[in-house]
Parts: structure tokens; C-alpha cells; sequence
């Protein structure tokens, strides 16, 4: 009772804080985020591994093609995508724990909003990913802000101190199911779609493989 | 050229190997297929652990109603199933590089064909899984089995000594992708095939979370 009454509260406060979204994030607007920064370090896997990795997972110019399709379609609905996306954090005790205030254990209402300006930006760049070096520092470092080893810094958060590795590459599922609708309602056939949501399953699913790189043991990534 | 010439080669072993599977396997038939024996040791997450993870993923009633309906019609397809699946492998240089013989640099034919019986029984039990503490226990097995830690001991192989993480979450793509026509091929509707194929996703990338865990640092699985 005591998470569901948690995860109620949070869903209100999410809703109240919809109204602020009113005007889409720039990058340069967008606090920590840092795609295509020298500052960022070189990722510690390869363009071959890449490549090597999208091979092993059926990846090829179909999907880039059906990414760069779903970026048009989805330009003007990140807002209403977040809404859905948080919206099922807040309903999951399991996923808002990874947004909590240490201090008070309820939602970080900041932080929350941070992390959501650059999940506005996120959802473009998957749909234009490059998959160029830039793109896969950029991934290492947002693999590192799961992981503890840099969790909560860009934002000043006192939060949990990790994003456990399971849920990582679990969000896979949530993230393009929920999707799904929205690649419908601009007009595409139903095969278009279809070839959307499935390039959006690998290109997520490929995303928090990288994304797992810190949690690995050593020499087994 | 060399890497196709190994995959080619590899190809035309394979399909000379499909000969010797006329009869399908049962488990206790199968060298090394441990699902439910008492000598599992107990897996290190739990049955709650189990719950969360499928919430996040969206994992419900109706995925498992759709793997049961899916179980009869892939019951007699196994073996073809696993033709498609072993001819990607063999054709993609990363993967059958896990197979490979460490003295030779050639794929292992007996390793090879020794996976695959356990690989038939894997298709039934993933449509037929009971997610309890008996499944729990095989998932942890299995994933031991793909690490370090395990590797090539059930069959006694001259192997590399791992298949790299990134490549166990990755190959829920290709694994459900092609596994797709086979689940329409008795005449489910186009809706239940849909459904049928969502259960399939979200129930090998469980799995493949699970088998992950013995790559994960400790304290961050």
C-alpha cells in the first residue's frame, strides 16, 4: 500500500508538472546534456564492435531508413511520448525508487524533470543516430550516468546510487511499446509502422547493451 | 574473405548435420539439460526480484497465455527453427566464433550439435516457462554456462572460454525475429501471431537479463 500510495503521489505530480512543457528543449537550453562534447571520454568499445554487435542483431540500412522516418512522425510529440513514459515510471514502484530523494525516500521532483529534458532530446537522437564515433562516446557516458560510478552528478541529485543493471535493458520493452501508437498517428501504413517499432526495438535494445558497458566485469563485455 | 570462407564452410556443415534430426529429443535424452535437477545450485536473484522485472517489462497474463499457445505450434518446427537459427550463426563470423575450436579456429561440430539439443528443449520451455524457483535456478545455470565461469564444461569443449555479454541480450532480435513465420505457420490469426511474437520478445530478453548476471559486478546486477 505504502508504494502504491507512493507511486500515486508521484503520478499527480507529474501530471502538474506536464504544463511546463510547453516549449521544446534545444540542446543548448538542455542542462548535462552533452552529445558531440569534447569533454566526453572515448568509449572503451569500437566502431568494428559496433558493427560487429548490429551483424549479430539483424541492424542494417532498412533500419536506419525506418528511424529516420519515425524522427519526423515523432518531433512533435515527445511531450505526449514522456507523459506515457513517466506516467509508467511513477506507476512502478520499482523504476521511481531510481528517482528518489535518499533524504525523504519520495520522487526527486527535480530530478526528475532534468533527466526528462534530455529524454526529450534522447528520443530524437535515437531516431537520427549516427552511429559515428561522437554517438558512441555519447552512449558510454550515458551508460555511466546509470551506473554508480556517475549516477546523480549531473544533476546534483541525492538519489539511489544506481540504476540496477537489469532494468536496463528491461526498459526495452515499456519504451517501444508505448511508442508504438505514436509511429501511428501521422498517417504511416501499418507496415510502415511496423518497420518503425521494430528498428525502434533493436535501436533501443543495441543503446542499453552500450549502456551496460560499466556494470560489466572486466574483459567480458 | 577468410571470415566468409569459415561462415561458408560452416553452412555446409550444418546442413549436412540436420540429417541426424529426424527424432526429436526428449530431456532426458539430452546430455547436460539440467532444467529442474536437484544439483541446481540457487539462483542469486528471487522470485520477487523475478515479479519486478516482469512488471517493468510489461510482462503479464497475456504474454503467458500467448507462449502457451505458441508451444503447440512450434512443438513439431524445432527442428527447423533451429536450422534458420544455426545457418545465422554460421553465417555471422562474431557468433560462430564462440563455437569455435581453440586448436583449430574451426567451428566445433559436436559442440555444435551437442548446444543444439539442449537449444530444442530451450524453445518448448521458454513457451511452457513456469517462472518459479525451478526456472529461476535453470535461468542461473544457463547464464553460467555462457560465462567464464562455465563455458564448455557440459561438453567437455575446446572453446573460447565465453560468449561476450554484449552479444547474449542481442540475440533476442534475430532468435524471435525468425522465429516470427514459424509461429504463423498453422493458422493463428495475424493478431495472435503479433501477440504471440511480443510474448516471444519480452520472455528471450527476460532470459537473456537473467543469463547476464554472472557478467555483472557485484552489488549492481
Amino acid at each position: 500500500m505504502k508504494a502504491l500510495a507512493t507511486a500515486l503521489s508521484t503520478t499527480v505530480l507529474l501530471i502538474a508538472m506536464t504544463d511546463t512543457h510547453a516549449q521544446q528543449a534545444t540542446p543548448s537550453s538542455v542542462p548535462g546534456y552533452a552529445y558531440g562534447h569534447a569533454s566526453l571520454a572515448p568509449a572503451p568499445y569500437t566502431l568494428a564492435d559496433l558493427k560487429a554487435l548490429q551483424a549479430s542483431m539483424l541492424f542494417g540500412d532498412d533500419d536506419v531508413k525506418a528511424l529516420r522516418q519515425s524522427k519526423a512522425i515523432l518531433a512533435d510529440q515527445t511531450d505526449a511520448i514522456l507523459d506515457v513514459w513517466y506516467g509508467f515510471v511513477a506507476a512502478t514502484p520499482e523504476l521511481v525508487h531510481f528517482f528518489s530523494d535518499t533524504r525523504t525516500g519520495k520522487p526527486d521532483a527535480a530530478y526528475l524533470e532534468a533527466v526528462r529534458k534530455r529524454f526529450a532530446l534522447w528520443i530524437l537522437d535515437t531516431a537520427d543516430a549516427r552511429f559515428d564515433q561522437r554517438w558512441l562516446d555519447w552512449q558510454h557516458e550515458i551508460g555511466l550516468r546509470h551506473n554508480r560510478a556517475r549516477k546523480n552528478r549531473t544533476d546534483g541529485a541525492q538519489s539511489v546510487a544506481q540504476v540496477n543493471f537489469r532494468y536496463i535493458p528491461a526498459l526495452t520493452i515499456p519504451i517501444t511499446t508505448t511508442l508504438k501508437p505514436f509511429l501511428a498517428k501521422k498517417g504511416a501504413s501499418a507496415a510502415d509502422v511496423e518497420k518503425m517499432h521494430a528498428a525502434w526495438v533493436k535501436a533501443v535494445l543495441l543503446q542499453s547493451i552500450l549502456w551496460s558497458q560499466p556494470y560489466i566485469k572486466d574483459g567480458q563485455f
